[in-house]
């Protein structure tokens, strides 16, 4: 069989949205490869389980390997019938050699092929795919030990909140990305099933065997069995789906925050490979970034088309079956081209510490609010320390011993603490509570085998 | 505290997608009893971990057991700062006994409490929905057995198919339900967390004691300890609400076979208690599925907001966390309304095994194909019985003797079966492959205490 | 330069989808082409405006002329970047005569380019893509006039409701094809509009003639001047993506109705053209009824992409305007696929009459419900006028002389309406309201040279 | 007629998306009262046609007048048929004077009162939407009036650009909600129409005098007639919903752009009302502007909910309908309060000129290298002009004398220009092109009746 060397996202734009591992794996050439595969593993099911010879199976298998059809040419043969399979399994039975041709497409409907296929298809590029994310959650993780206690400015709601460490967001990134990894590799392994009902749903056409026949079709193929025909509830189909868009969320968290501390005037990092401008020399953009951000706004609506299309009616959907299937595809794709650029970004991100700790201390003492709030409560209860702060922030916006001095006017405060203890208490660096021990416990979920259990949390 | 005892669902379109008991869960009332019942958790954990006094801590408990604000007044202070659990948090100050005040919010961020609040609110809400999930279940469950062996004709594409049997159908919808009600317990079981961060995600107002404080809320509340904060890593949202979607297909399902089945021209089932018309007093409108296929309309686009807003920047969303919480409730009762209705659906519905039976009947010998295929493969091969079938059909479209005559018109065919053999062959109720053994299997996985384990495959 | 002969639509599933010439004047080589004839246009638009000789600007054009790049080359080299601007821009400075690359890209940044090479791209993909909506909207017509007076039952919610004629049916296709044809236009004549800001908005590099250039420009194109740049307002690409997508729906209307008609039992209608099965060689699929019912399953998630993108930040989005150029392709693909198959279904459209008026016949006297009560209501009410059609139908719900008899069952009816008179009043086909008169309103619209002002209602 | 006081937006979050005004004009008592507002105009509108007495019509108008039911009674009613219509109706009946009930919801079905109703709804909502929409575009010009001419840095992708100003940015937003209010307005006016044609759209309930009836309604109610029913055809909800996603994103623009510059790094502008904290006392949120980011990433997805609903089955759809109802509700309720949220922003934005120039300047003299590529192209070629700054920009990154000397370093540029040449050209304030000009237009246009024509640009 000639594969088609130019995947769906080939050409112009794709390679702004893709990533070649995962778009080779999802392209026409790997889908029709899979097609061939699940009708070649379909005879071979069927000669187990004694409904054809052997030697019938392996002239299905000769045929299958000796057509030259493109994807293209068996696209403009599918357009008449809504299936490419029509056309495909004629191909074979003018293929195959005599006394043969009943082995082909044995018992079953177009639908068993696509869906087969389709799951084989999502088998195979979760792999390339899962190792992007893999690798991006490791980059995350690296970055999160090196930076365990580097101190960073908390923001909330865009606005300067408390002490932080950079450790601790991006140990926020790795479990972002080791849940979706962990998770979708559950798919990978439990819910993508071969599809086996023939016509109706009923296996009519295997005779009594069916059953059989399709636990032989799974192994063969890798995929799970799933007990029984799923042609009309899509569940599986729905779990791969969310989980991708939820990958491709994980990455998009770390592209936005990215790109927010690449601002000029933030500063905190940059991308280690920026794009250039077609009018402006002197642009450093954190494209990968805003790629992944681009990502991120097309991802969720495909899920909701692959969902939107869950009501497939009667024993055979009315239009949400053929809805589902470049929608799957398309998402394959953004979520791999999403984790290798975020992999990238994150393996080789510029940190600057020492910009870091500048804002951080340009946002202070106000930004110890919460930490100070804490501090004089038991003293003063909560009102009474939050009315404190205020009135000290008033004070002495910038800090300094005039700002411990109002601290101190009340004189159950002053009586509680010393100069010394207050100032002690105004290094941001100090006061990042748990910061690291919640890195700690991260980075060991992540060394864990299933990434820690998060599919399950 | 007053309960508010119109949730969003009262009034004048909400009975129409909505259920009592879920709205209620998810009420307004609900979710100020859900924030007030965090905070008192919260203060209970603290006390648990030596923060506070016990004696505080149930000072908090009676301020908030008795504050009589209602919803709508809370609304309307949350206004200004966007968050209801600030002036929320002012009231429990203000009706906290002496000294107890810094027992209030202890160590806790808006977000904390708004999240854990809705996850709370969500635990509760799976109460009601589950059961209406399990209800349709046990529903189609009885469906099924009851007519294992109803001949049906399948259709596909709309369009005549193959024999089957309506329990296969009903197996089939079933299998859809049985496994939206185990992934969903499962995710109730494990995915809804707690929330404690404090205002930048170090649990710095916690004193180092904060994992203790999150495992006594969890524990207190019935919720899952995720380990650390999840404020910007929000997959526990997205599964929850990819299941909830893929729930309401699962009903949605139900309803568009039922709707079709009603056809004044197919008549094989009608809803039991259908709705009338202002305009046509003859009216028998399936007007439960009808609601259910308009939910399955609105639901997907939810889970598309739910995960579009899947990336919270810095420490705390820029926009995208507050756009989560009205539609995760909408969802909740659009699954909830769906449930129930597809449950009376199901538990009341008119069932025809004759007119099933006419409508195969008249689709036949035609939806015989597949089967007489089969049949004649291993004589004829592949091509040369899909011929033979196109010829008897265009010979004898309505059967009969000169429709086995014209098959057997093929020597070989004659030779192979006697005249006996195939007009055996062309009673559709005997041409329905495994459709019992599958509604068999289904039934069996229905009745396992996890639902067949539906959730891991 | 080259053009690719693989559009986006090319391969194994997007025959399904597209149309070839839609396809076509979208694909890879129909956008670079356009992005560099907008190169080319604006080298003489800024010729025009005395901003570079006459000569550079020919220069320009003959370099682009001369250009062999690929767009699967060119995709490779903007993946750094992101933007395929950037190395095009590099190969025709490269490619440019001495002395004449100062007029390459003068004054554009990349947005300009891709917007407005976008825009001219929908522009001509609308040529074809409007030619089948009104074809579609013709063929439609053609069945309203035809089918003026054919009886048929009406169904609402599914079930039986009136006497309607299959010509008001049709007619109500027309109105949606005919009013997307009317409004798609006006979105081309007005909306689709040139791109032309410069690095940061302001038109700097154009010396004070920026408007000037950018009417030339517009003129050359055959575009709209906005009168400024637009690259972060981006409510023109709303609306075509909103036009489009109640494009899908017209489209839509007429297959979800097609596939009811085509139902066995109904019989009412057929495609002229059905699609075959891999499985069942008697299968006569509605498939292209079906991928136009897919499309409607895709478009929405695609209008709510490019809408959910529409928030561009600062002066250049931050990833949402990367968001919209697959997702706008992808739509105008899939709006001329479901155009060319509704042309080619209404095209040759099978049409039952007499089954038409078998349903009919069959559902009533009920189906007449709406006729009765207004009969009688006013000799007795409403309330007496609906009581009266009710028992009337208990007691013969299949008709004739007892029906007849059981309304002239109460005195005031038998006083004012004789027997004859009653019986002609239950000819459904005499029962069809102002049908006719609404099918010739309709195509009298169809027939204005603007569509009958469908634009502005 | 006793209206409800708690519109949907009530309780304890809808004061957080919503708006009040427009809040109050969607609600569940507004609803109510146009559904009979629209029963009473029916009636009148019979009895101009003669098809009743006035009399009559009177009495409907007095029945509708002493009806107390609530929405929530209504709707609890409503749940069995599917409709609050039905119910309605018979209250009607049962209210009305002896001899008139034949008066009530005459030749009507359910659908034309719920899609009047909503329409008239929706036109009535408008008005305050509008009005906050036209308040925020006011405040956008304003601002851009006053600071036509100060200077700004312009971002793209995130980072520094290219010297601009702040009045050309609120210039842009000026536009985005200038072209909103426009549409809107259009559509207000122009698409917003009666329903009405009876039980299967043929309007046979008023014996031929329909069109008449129809005009009388659409005249008395204020809306369009539509030239018959669109039951089936629903571009005009379309319309509306396209038209209000639009002008919810045109106001989370200008939020998205003062959450960057309220950024303490960047601090170029400020809510002037921000929100506070929970756990930060320090803390001065843009609330607003976050809430109308929330609202942008709800509003694409009922958008698409309608657009998703849109194909409409038979005479009356099976689910698409209904699930349009809610959807529309909450989309005009969200773009409300964006309106209301941004008018507000605006209206008290705090603009720091002082940063601006700081900003800009930190970010030159790399942030001119537009503006002197365009200054040296016609001397260097366009690479030679873009070499020349790159070489600058590495010699002297801070600028100063330094920088042009660099520039001047190649023979041809100090030929071309004396060193106070190219130091004027290196003060941004001086390099913002057209952006004073573009300015001018943009209020000129808003300034103009229509905003200037925008929606047929």
């Amino acid at each position: 069989m000639t594969s088609n060397n130019d995947p769906p996202s080939g050409g112009l734009l794709g390679t702004l949205d893709g990533d070649p591992a995962v778009d080779q794996a999802v392209g026409d050439g790997a889908l029709l490869a899979a097609m061939l595969d699940t009708e070649v593993a379909l005879a071979r099911a069927a000669a187990a389980a004694g409904l054809v010879k052997p030697g019938a199976a392996a002239a299905v298998a000769a045929a299958a390997a000796g057509l030259t059809v493109t994807p293209g040419e068996l696209g403009r043969l599918a357009a008449d019938s809504g299936s490419p399979v029509i056309p495909l399994v004629r191909m074979l039975e003018d293929a195959v050699s005599a006394g043969a041709d009943h082995a082909v497409h044995i018992g079953a409907t177009s639908q068993d092929i696509v869906d087969t296929a389709l799951m084989l298809l999502a088998h195979r590029a979760l792999g390339p795919l899962l190792a992007h994310l893999s690798r991006a959650a490791d980059a995350a993780g690296l970055l999160a030990a090196t930076h365990r206690d580097t101190p960073m400015l908390a923001r909330t709601l865009g606005q300067p909140a408390a002490p932080s460490t950079f450790g601790l967001r991006a140990a926020g990134w790795l479990a972002g990305l080791n849940g979706a990894t962990s998770r979708l590799a559950g798919v990978r392994r439990t819910t993508l099933a071969i599809q086996l009902g023939g016509a109706a749903g009923t296996r009519a056409g295997f005779g009594g065997v069916g059953g059989d026949v399709a636990g032989a079709l799974a192994a063969d193929l890798g995929l799970t069995d799933p007990g029984g025909p799923w042609a009309t509830e899509r569940s599986r189909i729905h779990r791969l789906a969310a989980e991708l868009g939820t990958a491709v969320s994980s990455c998009a968290k770390v592209a936005a925050d990215v790109v927010h501390m690449s601002q000029a005037e933030v500063g905190e990092a940059a991308e280690g490979s920026p794009g250039s401008s077609s009018a402006m020399p002197h642009k450093r953009n954190p494209i990968r970034s805003v790629l992944v951000l681009a990502a991120a706004h097309r991802a969720p609506a495909l899920v909701a088309t692959v969902l939107g299309a869950g009501v497939h009616e009667q024993e055979r959907a009315i239009g949400s079956w053929h809805a589902e299937w470049q929608p799957l595809r398309e998402l394959i794709r953004l979520a791999g081209g999403a984790a290798a650029r975020t992999a990238d970004v994150l393996d080789d991100l510029l940190v600057d510490p020492a910009a870091m700790r500048r804002n951080l201390d340009a946002a202070c003492p106000a930004a110890l609010s919460e930490n100070l709030v804490a501090l004089l409560r038991p003293v003063l209860g909560r009102k009474g320390a939050q009315g404190a702060v205020h009135q000290a922030l008033d004070a002495a916006p910038l800090g300094g011993p005039d700002f411990v001095a109002a601290l101190r006017s009340d004189p159950r405060v002053a009586e509680a603490m010393t100069m010394a203890d207050l100032e002690a208490e105004l290094d941001p660096a100090h006061q990042t509570g748990d910061a690291g021990r919640l890195v700690d416990r991260l980075l060991s979920r992540r060394a864990m085998p299933d990434g820690g259990g998060f599919e399950e949390e």
